[in-house]
């Protein structure tokens, strides 16, 4: 099964925001996107900025554009920052490289989306993201 | 209570994807955003086009940004073809003039947030949203 | 004296939301910009979209862009659809080519700046604008 | 109260441009947003350069996008270059990482808006945007 449902989609959404609940995290966005890219479900909560439905959804769209974890991201945006300031250009602003953006990968290891969540430091929203990703049978693959 | 929360806003966009499921709809995308025009909930249905999230957001958006319904900014735009063409420029592609953009309204008749649908006929795309916004309790203000 | 003081600018500001406010206008939002299409002074009364300040800056900054008012604007984008949706993509956006964009001369009929007011019909802004510009001894040139 | 009104927001613009003046700042620009982000009132001094009502923009808006006042960020873009690299561009250049940005927050603490202050150094910035807040009885969470 390659596509990613907004049934399962809808269902790690609300699980990443179980979990953000369950170990007190700050009011967290996420955004679950399709292989290609495109969102298929985001829920901000109450309290969390304005700009957090753009940083999660570059979390998740930096993971599928590069096909690597965003904690992979973050070590390469630390040695060659000329060429991720590049790939933000490139892109259009639609990366961002840090851990919180995770491959949702099928039991053959096809990617068949992205999670991203922003609100809390990047490592405590990776949690939340692989967490749900993984409740729902999925493979998680954070970099 | 001012703000539409994420709990009011996952409703609505999960009551207008049942009222889509109710009468047929093509495959739809809900998005809901707050009255500062920033996205709290968006669903996309299986096989609703991979444009659809940017369409939706932009009914929402340019009903925020106008302070008008999207029935009206429809009228408008027919009648002032060269004004909107200069609103999507100024806007940065955030406003589509067309039905299925609505403004959510509380009992003060304040502008709390609005809904966009994409992915069947404008028309019927508005009928989802209403249908949505006032199962809530909250006011429907298409144009 | 060529160029257009903040006291001036907040003055014309302030006169503008006053008429406004005596002939009952819609909420409004007033823009003046220097001669270089600057921004100087703005302010958005409570209930004026959130587009608004986009919108009136950008009917300020067309008059200064092409040197003509902006009912001027308005006949030619009717005449020539085409070359205002350019222009559109040539300015980044900042052109709304309707009334209520007035530019502000000195008495050598110098352009020291310009003003933009959305908020109302296009004639009602411009209204306003031309009274605030004339009220400080300014000239106004609608187009 | 939740919302901040062009009352309140222009009060603090003179209120801040008052103390730039009661100590001899560089000619300063002074922006207040509402909680959206969306500008309220802005002044730019006289010999105010003409970048300035964009950075004053970007750093009341960057604020209330991280929901981080802007000594904060300032520490954060230090310590994570990339990763602001990354915002800039997620943001469409609406995000200045440097005091003088600073929350404004009522009685309960919930954010209402943002003032950002351009012209002199960012600490001196800082200084007038916390006393223009602070005097009408608001909070101001400057990170």
């Amino acid at each position: 099964m390659p596509a990613l449902s907004l049934s399962q989609a809808s269902r790690i959404v609300d699980l990443a925001l179980e979990k953000g609940r369950a170990i007190n995290c700050m009011p967290l966005t996420v955004a679950v996107l399709d292989a290609g890219g495109h969102l298929l479900a985001l829920k901000r909560e109450d309290g969390s900025g304005i700009l957090r439905p753009q940083i999660a959804q570059a979390k998740a769209w930096g993971v599928l554009g590069m096909g690597l974890g965003g904690r992979v991201l973050a070590e390469r945006a630390l040695a060659a920052p000329a060429f991720f300031a590049a790939l933000g250009d490139i892109s259009g602003g639609r990366i961002a490289p840090v851990p919180g953006g995770v491959l949702v990968r099928d039991e053959n290891n096809d990617v068949v989306g992205a999670i991203g969540i922003s609100g809390d430091k990047s490592e405590v929203d990776e949690i939340c993201a692989v967490f749900a990703v993984e409740s729902v049978g999925l493979k998680a693959d954070a970099g």
